[in-house]
């Protein structure tokens, strides 16, 4: 019997997935250097690819899988996957949807508390001996924070669950009014940014969201706001938030994601009031887990013919 | 007229709680270096003091305000205030009730999720460069957390209702069962330090709870436990914590909290997996500003007859 054909778009992702060779015929891409070359030879008849999101799969390379029909992302991110050659050539596109957006909300959230009561600068403070001679003015309370959510989707919808019982106020907006939410959305994203004291960005990073976080927003936010980014660092204008908190026109950030990753965290060593993280919110070893089990349940999903799950196309 | 004489246990308490000239005759303790003789000299006629609630107010120096009648400290803690003698002469002792617990609570989460999610680490690991060549292993989720509260007071019960909605499993120990919680209790301490992968201390310091968190509850916890502190450092035998730290058999401890602050932070230097605070739980803006107005009312009420709040003797 003929195995179905299953693209490894890193050798990574074997080793998370584990997809069992009596079950597809795994052809792995990174054992070559030119992978377009590659692809080219050998793409015909693959019908599966399992990627871990940030390999790029546009419109040149998908051309070179004539008989693809799934692409199974082992991430919620897919803005390297062109959804509309997918769409338009029948292809569908399955990601993490869910499976670790409550992970994503809780490191969200520990991101901010962090940043509000100064975990860092109290751990350090204590370190360099300053207690025994020198005082730290009082913080903030987090139930004195107004919480602007940009994006109630999956993960803003857990954030907010998540702070409701810390007294907190909370707003959100997104581009699209939901029903049967219980917190108020704000009619404009700059007017959520002028009422926040925390501004945390929860949106679906792709081409809609690409700068949303503007110039402007960030100025509305003020010297007092907080932005904290579990999305993607490309919904942020970097530069203008570099350039803000620079000059005291931005309070602080706290950041999982940049634009271009991985950062040197060095060229950041003179913005202040930054935390920063390297895009771990959704990774734990439970959200992991979930996530390369549930990828491998569609790749089996699409062998047996039975309706696949967390398809984004 | 004659206005109440009003002792201040140290100059801060001046600043901070701005006790009006117009209304209370200020006898300030700092000014003079030896505080025994000053009162001895000075004592008679004094019907309140205010205390932070570490300066010393024990038999020997109660017996040197022979008219107090009210002791009003803003914090929480008590310990250093001899409340039987107090109780004998009929000296009411107000402190900060619950003014602050809400902060406390919020602060023992903020502590708790840094840790498990390492905040530090992270921040620290894109500082230095590492993300580009190194990975880091996935760390574990929140909701995989089994969390045990060791006394269920206002600050026990403001932790387990801030922790709910993250999914983690609950439960707690308090030397009395409690009707209407919605926690399970477990029937012992080293039970509950078993069960649980995250103990979290928010016991009442006082002389009940010094070394409740004994060498035994410390190995019950084990290698992969993690111990948050927030009560008093004293309710932890410290030297154990230590030395369990150091030999690997306690996983973790985030305190703010120590036997003796402030401590030189440097002498935990070779201390492993600790995250520390200088004792700030309850120190905010916003709770300074509520206990501080607390302790003034409470002043106010004794000099017009009124019922005081937040009472414990």
């Amino acid at each position: 019997m003929e195995l179905p054909k299953l693209l490894l778009m890193s050798r990574a992702l074997e080793k998370m997935v584990r997809p069992p060779e009596s079950e597809f015929e795994l052809v792995r891409l990174d054992a070559t250097r030119d992978r377009d070359g590659f692809l080219a030879a050998n793409g015909g008849g693959i019908e599966m690819v399992l990627t871990s999101g940030t390999e790029r799969l546009d419109a040149a390379r998908l051309a070179l899988l004539p008989d693809l029909k799934l692409i199974a992302a082992v991430a919620a991110g897919t803005s390297e996957i062109d959804l509309d050659v997918a769409a338009a050539r029948g292809i569908a596109v399955t990601n993490a949807g869910d499976l670790n957006s409550a992970d994503v909300a809780d490191f969200a959230i520990t991101l901010m508390f962090a940043h509000v009561r100064d975990v860092i600068g109290h751990d350090r403070y204590v370190r360099e001996d300053r207690w025994p001679t020198a005082r730290m003015a009082p913080g903030r309370s987090i139930a004195a924070q107004r919480v602007g959510i940009v994006g109630l989707g999956h993960i803003g919808h857990a954030i907010a669950t998540r702070l409701a019982p810390f007294g907190a106020e909370i707003a959100w907006w997104g581009p699209r009014a939901k029903p049967d939410i219980a917190w108020p959305r704000i009619e404009s994203l700059n007017e959520l940014a002028e009422w926040s004291t925390v501004l945390i960005v929860a949106a679906r990073g792709d081409d809609s969201s690409r700068g949303l976080i503007s110039v402007d927003v960030i100025k509305a936010l003020g010297p007092d706001g907080l932005i904290v980014n579990v999305s993607r660092g490309f919904v942020v204008d970097e530069a203008a938030m570099i350039a803000a908190l620079k000059d005291g026109s931005l309070g602080g950030a706290a950041l999982d994601v940049f634009e271009h990753e991985p950062i040197k965290g060095s060229d950041w060593a003179d913005v202040p009031n930054v935390l920063m993280a390297p895009h771990v919110a959704g990774a734990t070893q439970e959200s992991f887990s979930a996530v390369f089990a549930g990828a491998l349940d569609n790749l089996r999903r699409y062998v047996a013919g039975k309706p696949l799950l967390r398809r984004v196309v």
